[in-house]
C-alpha cells in the first residue's frame, strides 16, 4: 500500500475511528485501525466488536493494499503535523511497518496483519429509510440525558428507537429512562420507516452517532434490523449492535391526567434551582417547589449547612401544592427546553410530573418526585 | 454584623479565599472564611494553617461584626447570583446563621464562632522590599515547572527565593529543581532586599501568589523572615510559612564549561519534539538529538510501537554529538523561551545540558540527559 493524502482530510477521516477504539484493550488488534486503499479512495475502519465505523476519503493511491496500525497513535501524529501538509503512507511488507512521511518528519508504526482485523458481519436490514441530520439530532440529543448508567438494568442503557403514534399521526420515537426520569421525543415518521423493529441503541453508539449529525444539510441513511442499526453518510458508515433486551412499557409511566399546570421561563427557573441547590453539599439534593397563585417558591433545607429560598413569578392558577425533586434532574430537564416557556403538569406531591415545551407534545419529559 | 456589597466586588474578594481553603478538611473551621466588617470595609480571611490570605473590599457596613461560614458555599452562591446584584450579609446571633439576600433569593448558612478561627500569628520580618508584579511573575512562572513533587525530598517542593550575584550585579533569584531539571531565574535586586534570608516558598503558595500578579501595574510588598514570607497588594495579603529545610547547593549542578552550542527556534523545536515523541506510549519518552553541522535530527525509537525522525535546520558548528532527553522535560524547558532562539550548551552525552534564551543569563535551565 502506498498513498498520499492531505493532512486535513486524513485527520477528519481518523477522528471518528480513533474515538470508537477503546483506550484499554486486551485484544491488541482492537487498538488498530484498518486502512484499505483502492482506486482513488482510502477507508479507515475501527471497531470495539459492538460498534464499527468506516470512514472513506479521497486519496492519491499509488499502490493499493491494506494494513492495520494503532488508531490513537496515527491520529495523534496526524494531528501534530502542520496544517496543509501532504501525508504519505507507505506499507513495507518486509519490515511489517507503515511509514508516514510529511515534510521533514518520518514515522514508522508497527502493523498487525489485516487478516486479523475483525470486520463486522454484514446483515440484512428489514427497514431502510433516510432522515435529515437535524431531525435525528433532536431525537437523540433530547433523550440521551435520561439513559440509565446502571449496568444491571442493561436494557435501559440506551435510547429506545421505534415507531409509534403521536398526537398528529405516526412518528419515529426515541425514549430513554433510568426509572427516575424519562424522555419521550417524536419526529414525523420518515418514509420507509413504518414497520421497523424497535431497537435499543446503546449509549456509546448514541455518542458516536452524534458526530455524524453536525451538518444541518446532511441526510442520514438509517437501516434497522432486530440485532443491528446502521447510520450512514456518503463518507461515514456507523454500524452497531443493539441492546439485546426488552425496553419496558414506558407508556404506563407517562401521566395522562395531570391537570395542575405551571408555566415558567425555563432559563430563569434553571438558574434559580441551581442557586438554591448550592446550600446542600449532598449529591442528591432535594429542591422543594411551593406553588400558590402565580407564585413559585423554590427552597432547599440542609440542616447541617444552611437553607435557601427564591421566589419566581410564574403562571399557576390551581390550588396550593408542595412537591420535591432532585435538583440535578430538574436542571437537566429544564435545559432541554429551547423555547422559553416550560410547562409542568402536576398531579399530587407523590405522583410523577410531566414537563414539556408549551403545548408541544413531541418532546415530553417525566420526573419522579422526592419526599421533602 | 450587617453589610451590603456589590456582587462583583464580593466575588473577587472571595475568589482567593476559597482557593486557599482545602477541599477536604478534618478540622471543620478550616473550610470556613472569616468575615470581618468594620468602618467601610469588609475582610475575608482563609487559611490552611500553612497559608493565610486576607482580602479586603469596600462595603456598606451597617453593623460591624465578624463570623465564619463555608468559603466554598459562599463563593458558589455569590458566583451564581446575577451580575450587578447588591448582596446583603446579615448575621443572626441567636440562630447562629448568616443570611445572604440578593433580589428575590435568600440563603442562610451555618456559622462557626469567629473565636475558633485560627488566625496566623503575626511575625517580625527581617526584610521588606517591593517589586513590580511582572518581575515577580517572571521569577516564579519560569521556575515553577521544575519544582519536585517527591514528598520525601520536601526541601525541593518549592521555589528557593534568595539573593545572589548575577553577571551584572546583585540579583533576586528563584531556583527550583527536582534533580532531573533545574531552573534559575534572576531579577535585579530590589532596594531593601539585600541581606534577606533565603526561603523555600512552597508550591501551593507559588500558585496562590500567581493570582496577585496578573495586574501589570501592581506593586507587591514582599516581607521575608526565616520562617515566613508575605506578599501584599493594597487589597490582598498572602502570608505563608516557608519550607523548613535546606535547599541544596544548586550552583554545583549548573555546568560552567559546556561549549558545544546549538541555536534553534524554540517553537519549531518544541513542535518537532512533540511529534516524534508520539510513537512512544511510555511515560518517560526518550528523544535522541543527533547533531551535525547546522543540522539536528530528533528521533525516537520504541521497538514495540514504532519509530520517528525529524530534521531541523539549526545553527551548530561543533563536532557530531548524540544525546538523549526525556521528551516531557525538553518540551517544558522549550516552552519557557519567550523569544524565538533557544540556545543549548552541551558537553558530552552524559553531562547535564544548559539551556537559555540567546545570551541572556538571567534565565538558565539545566536538564540531565537520558541514555538512548
Amino acid at each position: 500500500m502506498k498513498l498520499s493524502i492531505e493532512r486535513g482530510t486524513l485527520l477528519k477521516a481518523l477522528a471518528q475511528a480513533q474515538s470508537v477504539v477503546e483506550r484499554r484493550n486486551t485484544i491488541p488488534i482492537l487498538a488498530n485501525v484498518l486502512i484499505e486503499a483502492e482506486g482513488a479512495q482510502v477507508s479507515f475502519r475501527a471497531t470495539d466488536l459492538d460498534i464499527e465505523v468506516v470512514d472513506r476519503a479521497a486519496a492519491m493511491v499509488e499502490r493499493p493494499g491494506a494494513t492495520t496500525v494503532s488508531a490513537v497513535m496515527l491520529h495523534e501524529i496526524v494531528r501534530k503535523l502542520p496544517d496543509g501538509a501532504l501525508v504519505n503512507l507507505t506499507e513495507d511488507a518486509t519490515s511489517g511497518r507503515l511509514t508516514i512521511t510529511a515534510g521533514r518528519s518520518t514515522f514508522s508504526l508497527a502493523t498487525l496483519p489485516r487478516e486479523d482485523f475483525p470486520v463486522m458481519a454484514s446483515s440484512e436490514y428489514s427497514s431502510n429509510f433516510s432522515a435529515k441530520a437535524p431531525e435525528l439530532r433532536r431525537l437523540f440529543d433530547k433523550a440521551k440525558f435520561a439513559i440509565s448508567t446502571e449496568e444491571t438494568r442493561y436494557y435501559l442503557n440506551g435510547v429506545y428507537m421505534h415507531t409509534s403514534t403521536g398526537e398528529s399521526g405516526p412518528v419515529l420515537r426515541c425514549v430513554a429512562t433510568d426509572g427516575h426520569r424519562l424522555a419521550r421525543i417524536d419526529a414525523t415518521l420518515p418514509e420507509g420507516a413504518a414497520g421497523m423493529p424497535g431497537v435499543i441503541v446503546p449509549r456509546k453508539t448514541v455518542n458516536e452517532l452524534r458526530k455524524l449529525l453536525d451538518d444541518d444539510e446532511a441526510t442520514i441513511a438509517v437501516s434497522v434490523s432486530e440485532t443491528k442499526v446502521r447510520f450512514a453518510t456518503p463518507a461515514i458508515t456507523l454500524t452497531s449492535k443493539v441492546i439485546d433486551g426488552t425496553f419496558p412499557d414506558y407508556t404506563r409511566v407517562i401521566p395522562q391526567n395531570n391537570t395542575r399546570r405551571l408555566e415558567v421561563d425555563a432559563t430563569e427557573f434553571a438558574k434559580a434551582v441551581d442557586r438554591v441547590a448550592t446550600v446542600s453539599s449532598e449529591r442528591s439534593r432535594a429542591v422543594k417547589l411551593s406553588l400558590d397563585e402565580d407564585r413559585l417558591v423554590l427552597s432547599v433545607n440542609a440542616p447541617d449547612s444552611g437553607a435557601a429560598e427564591e421566589e419566581l413569578a410564574v403562571a399557576y392558577a390551581d390550588e396550593r401544592l408542595e412537591i420535591g425533586f432532585n435538583a440535578k434532574y430538574l436542571l437537566e430537564i429544564a435545559s432541554q427546553v429551547d423555547r422559553e416557556n416550560a410547562v409542568f403538569l402536576f398531579n399530587s406531591s407523590g405522583d410523577p410530573t410531566l414537563m414539556r415545551e408549551g403545548n408541544d407534545t413531541s418532546a415530553v419529559y417525566v420526573v419522579m418526585p422526592m419526599r421533602v
